[in-house]
């Protein structure tokens, strides 16, 4: 089975250009210059089952969500999407990968957790997925089952938390013994930074104070305790030699002042954000009138308008700053959901839904002048592969690499809703936002799943990804 | 004709796979999966006439040195390479296109001085050439001749100099027009960033007081005083609305301060450093006995090994602060050249020769720990090509690109002097370094030029590059 | 001729207490704890000829203004104060001390320009005076003069020029070498920190616009090429072995920053701030309807209340980033005087008058909370007297020193305005503000110039000051 | 009772001067103009009982150390000094005021640990003393504690510690609670940082690997740590509204930068260091063979010497960065109590004697040229008092003030040594180490208490003093 790309423009992390490509099987086995195309196909053993013209469109490689939440356990609920829900409404938006969390508690045993997820996932994507690992609990038993995960398992990566006493939290201690570890097994760590020891006090406060509606979840999530937790993660990564840091759902100005002073003193530390931080505002959105905000109740919080943390986030995408955006998925509905926290918004699940529009979002910043096409590709496919072992299977339109790509139309539109979107979700964080681009076909593996807004895909054909150590490090 | 280049592992600046390439005339045609090469070129249609195993080997795109000086003329002497020798040399070394600086004295017509330049390469080029024009005497005439060489000439880029007062200087109000100039019609502002006007008070100090040594040529150019320099050339574009800026052969540690701080900030500032900077001390070659410093006379000069300048210069380079490594090529025999200056270090003719050598030397980075594959390839190659204008002509090994190569081994040796050098020098600023690797088969555009140390390419073979506008802009 | 001030607050630089002056003719011989004075005093060698009864007030230091320009000739014009009428209002508002600006052009002799300006003050002054020394032509010469300067004449601080080609700049050959010789001779060097040569290019462009009115003067020297000159002349005064430096007038938060990172560094260098900076603005006052701007037209000039500009002056006084409040005294009449720049604001004499408001200005500011009662007095007397040379002579209330007082009345207000104020001008820049505090007794060296806002003094009895070299150094 | 210091040079924090001093009781009553003190002071009402005569050397405010441990409990020891020895010590240095820190552990009432520490103190003291409150279990209970210390008690400053888990420890809730309280009630907080959750670890895992000497002890405590908890209490003091923060014992220049940072955007964020971070190193004290190094145990540690900590902080001195210096005098013998760490460096008990030494260690930094005269005064009288509400009483040679002098002989010699300190010490941190200049004669509250080298002073003698605010807030 062998599909012929045709006429798109390639884009890379490097730049563009015309350029056919050749899929045979799950692959891409050749990427050709069109006005040779035809007389080196020309051989008998090569039979194009399928044209796909892509002439005026992008040809990209399938997008990479590397932090997605799909059923996650969250405050008595579990976020709306599952692996089945989730990862088609990912196909449908141009995202073939994804990157999920499975999850230690405190007491549990690693293994088991990881099992757990692959339980849930097993059967049921239908892109392909990966894990990182959340460490709730380290222990000496954890620690080891770090280097297990690292050899055997496909795990590189481990997430700890500065925030969520009792529930993910780690103290300094217990990360520095994770990043020691990491630094020896060439894993990554990965963030959670707010100092949430100092947040709950907020909290408390607050809610002790009647100040009990959606926003105060953002103000009691100030910028500066995100830049504190950052700059102490850094910190103690510097003294587990260098061991490989990266700051996930990075939100605030001031955090991503400590992210790029650390890089530049040469430091192996890196940086994701998210659409929702790009475009949504703690007055806007999480301060919208009576309950509604809760839609936006998310940790790290959206940060004021008044501030300038968009104009940074965009201007710390372009120089690399940050180098990532993922989407931290993690979908729950308004009913019985988020209505948790009525009355209370620390009872509010947290989580924002997003695996759909991430490719949109992002080009709507080269729509706005804000990206360029090059680093649209490298924030949300190229550099995710590289950061977390991916690469080159994924994250770049090139021969031997999986025959992950979309074909995106730039004389397409967009608009996003809860009306359109294949979420399980309720509503939309970005309701009514409309987009100037439009993923037309999406091919995964080889195989076209979405087509004109149709979808050929199926539950199961995902299949789990063991990946390897970054290859992004300095 | 056709050549296929086979089973070597291609270095890109994101990473590495190993595939083949067939090139078919000048150009690149298909990169291709390894398994299936025989099948797709099993056509009638395609003859591959050579087969080069690369297997073991690293396949990169040519060298591109932007910053040479071919036969310039300088202090009543030249530079010792012609054209025809730098060139020849250039591609014993892996470079395969270079841009040289076209010159505008004060008074002088700009586009006069850029034919005399294509007078002088015309013919005599191994390998592709293009060129920057210096602009050595901005006023309204050579504002309007920035225009048409844009326009018309592909000539893209125009370095002006804050430094030697009387020959090259422009002041901040000819800098600041140069700047709006190139802010309207895209190009890039190149700067020699000294504060010459000090610089002078101090060495005719030196000299009054008898230090006529060569060191004092670099203890008369202090840090502080390229710091200053560049900072105020990222202010002045910064004033001409971000006009995007260059700086050529960035050496000491604070003006990379500079450098990094504006791209802290989102601003187009970009730099480059020499392999000089990155081996070579004030101490230990500017200090060398008697006149022997002569040799590494160059503006900026070479700094102490008691400071972190060579630490640093590496850091940039892995952390993207210093995009590229060129060479400043500008070579100046002892004998009649450098000697003009004894008794006098003034009187030296500033420049070091290195056009053979830059893509050994970074690799050495890359062998010691310093610098991954793909930051090589990025700052000898594809960097050079985004930046001014050649990409994806050049840079990349991808479909529709020249076919210009090099299969570099990584299991050679490279023992550089001036007995095995092809430069027309004396003297090797490098004599007696030994690099663990070596460019084995070199390939421009299509064509084997060098293999195994043998020769096979001609003069006038290079064929001059019209450029675009960078494509590097954030 | 004896007298006691009572029974008043004292202020001093590190606190403030209830304490009692004893004057004996022009010098403070004691302080007093006020419960023994009447023991102390009751000899008969003291008369206590006047006592001032100082209860509920404040007892300062008489203001020193280390940076005024009476009489200066400008744009075919000069300052409408003179010494008489200059010094005179200065009393008028708490100012004993001023420090004027001698003036050595191209070409000229610097001892000619210092007996000019003698010649101009001398008989005429009603307060202390002492001189700094404008070198508008650095040449060796004028380095000679430096030094005689320093050693005879009690001339230990020059400025020198960034800006105003062709009128007082300097190039940075002609900078060094001046600091160079102050740094050998103990000067200090005071800067104009604008980088003129870019201005007038942009001056040039505006005038070619149309854009003629008053806010172009304003729009034509931004922030950043303040900023750029401020860290030229940081760096040029590091080459020259840490030569102190001191940037008269700073108005941008940009250019505070490089003042901040030197004295970070340990560096000597300090900077003055004037009224003007922290109360008016681009908008509001430069760019008032018609020609009214032509008032505020001062270099550097007033700037963008959409920026922090004045936030940051207020916080760089409150933690010694700045360490003096000056007022760049320099007069002009709208009058035949500022209206020669109808039509095209580079011909608009520059300078804002405001000798009589500089206590008040700064006092609002503790009124304000933005500064403490110890820095305001530090900031209008103890520093100048201290960086200058004046110290302990003037500027601190202690036995010894110039019996120069301000009893200032935190319960009085001053409305200030051209009905009221002495300055020569028929326009005031602070039209209308008023003071919540108020200049009570004014006394200089023993002697009550003004009581209840009578006047007292006379000219010439004002005594020129030969000034040592600075005790602020790091 | 009258007392009349003659003829010598005061120094004070803006300059010096010859001025008289006279006494009168415990209070300075006029500082007088030596020319007409005997004119003055001839009335029959004042009999001088007695005259010093300080013509040549220094009067400074007598010494305020705001940091000592006397008799604190520590790893199942005490500090070897009482207030009995280690105030008649401190007298010897010239130090006529500590500052001691009173504890309370978890658990205890913060009154009951005030009240034991005023028995302990009470009737033994040689010279006034005061108290800060250390917390070591801040709850409901110690907040509403820290009012009443503040409204009644006269302690106005609280000690918190990031260090020593299970000890002193706060976590980052509990220190942002006391810092809300004290932001109310305007206390200070004053805070150990250093980052003792993750240094527990590094202790553990050196522990065991063997490595038990007393240079462990340093490297366990490396200076990223330190600079990382400084940032943090610079954050959660932000998130408290700005509430005065006062880093003790920085040692290191990672975190001088961090409080630098601080200071520059206008935060209440203050320093103090102490002589043995200025003077002593890891490599020399930390690393002496075998168990020698134990009596240089202390927290945070001595630094490398490879690094730039000691010319980074005698820059802070200079600059104001670093406000104070106090001795965090600790004092273990060795035998008996240093000697319990034998074996296991974190059983050392953490101290070092110093308060005797620390006005002349600080005014070798004068004969060094590291620091001015009047920065002497400052970091170790003017600064401590103002500060910690002890101006205008203590800190400043005024009338009006306590009658606290030195007389300082900078043509004395002072060699140090256990032979000759008068601390209950059977070792000295700087044995051997030679100052160039001398206490001369001590004068506590009007008494003369040490002249010569002789003691005249009393056990008992010195009184309780209740703090004010601090009054050096920006
Ligand atoms: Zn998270
Ligand atoms: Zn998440
Ligand atoms: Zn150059
Ligand atoms: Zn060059
Ligand atoms: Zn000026
Ligand atoms: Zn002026
Ligand atoms: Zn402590
Ligand atoms: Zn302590």
């Amino acid at each position: 089975m062998s599909l012929l790309v045709k006429g798109g423009t390639v884009v890379g992390p490097t730049g563009t250009r015309v350029a056919d490509v050749l899929v045979e099987g799950e692959k891409i086995v050749a990427v050709l210059d069109p006005a040779l195309t035809s007389t080196i196909i020309a051989t008998p053993a090569i039979t194009v089952d399928e044209v796909i013209d892509a002439s005026g469109k992008y040809v990209i490689p399938g997008g990479i969500d590397a932090h997605t939440h799909m059923e996650l356990p969250f405050g008595g609920t579990a976020a709306s999407d599952t692996f089945d829900t989730g990862t088609r409404a990912a196909a449908y938006g141009g995202t073939t990968t994804i990157i999920d969390f499975a999850v230690q508690r405190t007491g549990e045993v690693v293994q088991d957790g990881l099992a757990a997820w692959h339980a849930k996932a097993e059967g049921e994507c239908h892109v392909d997925y990966a894990f990182h690992m959340i460490l709730g609990g380290v222990d000496a038993d954890a620690l080891k089952a770090m280097d297990q995960l690292v050899a055997d398992e496909g795990i590189t990566s481990f997430k700890l938390f500065m925030a969520y006493p009792g529930v993910f939290y780690s103290d300094d201690g217990q990360i520095l013994r994770a990043m020691q570890t990491a630094r020896e097994n060439g894993a990554m760590i990965m963030m959670h930074a707010e100092n949430g020891i100092a947040i709950d006090v907020l909290v408390q406060q607050a809610i002790a104070k009647g100040q009990t509606d959606p926003i105060y979840h953002g103000i009691t999530r100030p910028a500066a305790l995100e830049a504190e937790a950052t700059n102490r993660a850094i910190a103690l990564a510097e003294v587990a030699q260098d061991c490989p840091l990266y700051i996930v759902h990075l939100s605030a100005s001031q955090a991503l002042e400590k992210v790029a002073e650390a890089r530049h003193e040469g430091r192996n530390v890196f940086a994701e954000t998210c659409p929702q931080y790009l475009y949504l505002t703690l007055e806007d959105q999480l301060g919208a009138p009576g309950f509604e905000g809760a839609k936006w109740v998310c940790s790290t919080p959206l940060r004021s308008k008044h501030e300038s943390h968009q104009r940074d986030l965009w201007k710390g995408l372009r120089n690399n700053e940050l180098a990532i955006v993922s989407t931290d998925h993690c979908p729950f509905c308004m009913k019985d959901q988020k209505e948790l926290g009525l009355g209370d918004f620390s009872k509010i699940p947290n989580g924002i839904g997003g695996v759909e529009h991430r490719v949109d979002l992002v080009y709507q910043g080269v729509v706005d002048g804000k990206l360029s096409l090059e680093r649209w590709v490298e924030t949300i496919a190229t550099t995710p592969a590289r950061m977390f072992g991916l690469y080159p299977q994924k994250g770049i339109v090139q021969p031997g690499s999986d025959a992950d790509l979309v074909i995106y139309d730039p004389n397409g539109t967009t608009r996003i809703g809860v009306a359109t979107h294949h979420m399980n979700m309720d509503h939309s964080a970005y309701e009514g936002v409309e987009i100037k681009g439009r993923v037309g076909t999406v091919v995964s593996r080889g195989e076209v799943i979405v087509a004109d807004g149709n979808y050929h895909g199926r539950k199961g054909r995902g299949k789990f990804l063991k990946r390897g150590l970054s290859s992004y490090l300095m």
